[in-house]
């Protein structure tokens, strides 16, 4: 027996799809069956949709390409598309396989019958709907196409069941993945003349990855032209700590950021786009480098980035050196001391392992964060590009079983932590060597701090409750342990950077509560 | 200061918008000042937004009216378009107040920038976005118009950040709500006649309520003529218990709905839809009733219903008369029984207190659970016309919120209660007073059904544990303690009736764990 679902599954592990994080429904059966069969892709079942899609997001981060996902017809798309947006603006490869009512049964209009391919296209930047078993192969080389080319990344595939359960003899031959786009040759000479301006110029870099040799040459052009050199606020995967130059992130909060850029003439963009505010504030700039201000883009988003610095640091002459490593500074640490936002910095940079990968939700509290972090064992630094809170524990879950040799920390706050808990039970499930770290605050902290900012008054009897996760604090050691995951919570800086150190060190999952 | 946010919550108000389910970001902080400004309007904060938009589901069941929502940009609609969706097919009349980018930030492309009324175009019947703070207030009278009329209930306005906050000087009267469309009165004698056949025919009742009077009507009018008597599958919601006729309720599953309506020749629709299929199975139909059989809708889903039987059984002579109230037969139950299917339909109708609410998303488990409560104490039963699982925590918050005096009962499978667990510290938070059944079968039992009756096979050890919540078992003592709920767990159809009593008997939330 071969039916649509069969060649949609052998068709994704011809293209090496081998993981697929699901939650599936009735509608979906005939698609589980055939990837249960396909002995090239291994399952991960998640109790919540979101925890699928974002690791299907941590997934493309740590591996460079996709993973799939099995989603249960519209509304399981739904739970699933914040984590989506998130995935599509860190340009994650990533293949949704959302089950569809069978053709014929979709006029009836069903209790779960919805517009799934007009939900899709708000999160994805190619949808497809193979309408019979004889097309799905081609329908599937056709997207596996898509998103290894220029610009697309998050593919949504809406099954018919009818289409999944017909048989079929069709089969497509796998297609080798497009190279990626070239650097703007035309515009390197600008950026050239650009950055010897020195300190009137910026060199900017961005998503999705920055490597080890990215930064390197980074701030070799740095050195050798006096130019400002900027990360983007947020990129999808950065590998640092000992021996990775610590480039300077261009700084989230608008006035921050605009001091920062004050002054430039000219940015040089590579992988980066023009800098824009995180949200809009009265009296406050949308766009952040001064009006006067040219911008030349030598390599767009998903363009070889490695290349195009390498190019550019051959055009100015400036040469990689290596510098002696930096010591991690730790005259300062004091473990009696409570957890705050300086002390979190040390006790996480102190306790990381080489070759940790750290997935960073920390919000208000995450700035001494990573920048202890530039002296720790060499990391990679996951960050969240789309701004939709709940992405970390996920994105945990899909890194650690793309390197499942290598420990994960995810650090959170509380408060994002609480729209996909549920990725707890997937560790647990999965057996993953993820630590969660729980900045408990008990508060919507950015909240309070947004409302002045953004001239809305302060907060009131009235709405203050509603930054406030007190009056019930969530006792996280518990919601860790009801889905599986051991947990301890600690008071002070030191305690934190042990159990940290310890639960890295340990194969499987725990949390570990800090109650700031 | 009168801005734009403070005339859309005057607005609300002026329209008896009473209760606020909100989960804010930065964008929608004026909004919340706003809220916070004006008396007549109760917030409730939730952790996730599908608890936020299921309780405003929940909220409108109970009420009939609707509540408002307060949702965080694309990201947060999304994480609430699940239970939209059951709102929606609930035909519950709801508000979304979704925060967007100031207008002129849009254009920038920032981190969060999503298409919000595409996704909301999908899960709402009726979509504005408010360009001045000059128009909101006409916008909003608008919207209020549009969801009291004969179509649409769920509505989503997206308010721009700068919209918020300017100030403006604009006001618009509250409108009247519009009237319930009238009864088809000229299918009227054709539906006397056609029921006066007997057995050939039904009258099938449906959404969105079930009164006590129009079960009495219902049931006269088929003891008066001989006809089969349904509701629908699911109704949102229904008046039960002793005094109330037990309607027989159209049977979900294909096969046995095919046999329940075979030989029919004409169905009388009373606020009913056409029967369809759940799902669409090989060789099985989509559409229910014999090919040959005549539908008559005498009365439009959101119509007077009530008005509609009256005037069908004065039609045909039916009188409703008030019969002997049967009495709950308990002789079969044995309190020290594990906890099964069959003995959590006695557990839960022994303990059902007068004036209970019951929300059932017990899926595999609730067919002898309906049946059994049909002679327990006077109840309202909520059922999930949708389909998106996750509904039933949610929609408990908003009916406990609705009707704080009535006892709530949520009876959930845990495969359902994962999606949404955050309902939980709401109703710790909000002091409601819900008992919150799991029961515990630690799978997704009936997809293991659904799989090979669908034909996709029998579940093998690579698709089995995509179907278990087993390795490892949730422990929702612990989830309900860490969202600061009380819990306790049960393993015999006794204990779990005293503790639903008990439980159901004292304020404030508690969680029962019922293991089968």
């Amino acid at each position: 027996m071969t039916n649509g679902a069969d060649i949609l599954s052998r068709t994704l592990a011809d293209h090496g799809v081998d993981t697929c994080f699901a939650n599936p429904g009735t509608t979906e059966m005939h698609l589980l069956s055939a990837l249960g069969r396909e002995p090239r892709i291994t399952l991960h079942l998640c109790l919540f949709e979101g925890v699928v899609t974002g690791a299907a997001d941590g997934f493309a981060r740590m591996k460079g390409r996709p993973a799939a996902t099995l989603l249960h017809l519209g509304p399981g798309l739904a739970n699933g598309m914040a984590n989506l947006h998130n995935a599509k603006k860190a340009a994650s490869p990533l293949i949704n396989i959302v089950g569809e009512h069978a053709t014929y049964h979709l006029n009836v209009d069903a209790p779960l019958t919805a517009d799934i391919a007009g939900m899709a296209r708000t999160v994805s930047d190619y949808v497809v709907t193979p309408n019979s078993a004889d097309t799905i192969a081609a329908d599937t080389v056709g997207m596996m196409a898509a998103i290894t080319g220029p610009e697309q990344r998050v593919a949504t595939m809406i099954v018919p069941n009818d289409v999944a359960w017909t048989e079929t003899n069709t089969t497509a031959a796998a297609i080798a993945p497009m190279p990626a786009p070239e650097p703007n040759a035309d515009t390197l000479p600008r950026a050239v003349t650009a950055l010897k301006g020195g300190n009137s110029a910026a060199l900017m870099i961005g998503a999705p990855f920055i490597t080890a040799r990215m930064a390197k040459l980074a701030q070799a052009i740095g050195a050798a032209t006096g130019c400002r050199v900027f990360t983007e606020p947020t990129v999808a995967r950065m590998s640092r700590g000992s021996g990775v130059p610590a480039l300077q992130r261009q700084p989230f909060h608008v006035d921050f950021a605009t001091e920062a850029l004050k002054g430039l003439s000219d940015a040089v963009l590579v992988g980066a786009r023009t800098p824009v505010a995180f949200f809009a504030y009265p009296n406050r700039p949308s766009l952040l480098l001064p009006d006067d201000a040219t911008v030349i883009e030598l390599a767009p988003p998903l363009a070889d980035m490695e290349k195009a610095l390498e190019t550019l640091a051959e055009s100015l002459g400036a040469q990689v050196t290596s510098e002696p490593t930096p010591t991690p500074d730790n005259t300062d640490f004091d473990g009696t001391a409570p957890i705050t936002s300086e002390t979190l910095g040390s006790a996480v940079a102190n306790a990381l392992p080489e070759g940790a990968i750290v997935v960073d939700e920390s919000i208000t509290n995450g700035l001494h964060m990573f920048a202890k972090c530039a002296t720790a064992a060499p990391h990679d630094w996951l960050n969240n590009r789309g701004g939709s809170i709940g992405y970390s524990m996920p994105v945990a879950v899909g890194a650690s079983v793309a390197c499942p040799d290598r420990p994960v920390l995810c650090v959170t706050g509380d408060g994002s932590a609480a729209y996909t808990l549920q990725a707890l039970w997937t560790m647990a499930r999965s057996k993953l060597n993820v630590t969660v770290v729980i900045l408990a605050n008990r508060s919507y902290r950015i909240l309070a701090n947004e409302m002045s900012k953004i001239g809305a008054g302060e907060p009131t009897d009235a709405t203050l409750p509603l930054m406030s996760l007190e009056d019930p604090a969530p006792d996280w050691v518990k919601l860790a342990e009801g889905h599986g995951v051991s947990a301890e919570r600690v008071t002070n800086a030191g305690s934190l950077s042990l159990a940290i150190a310890r639960a890295m060190s340990k194969p499987g999952p725990t949390l570990i509560e800090a109650v700031m």
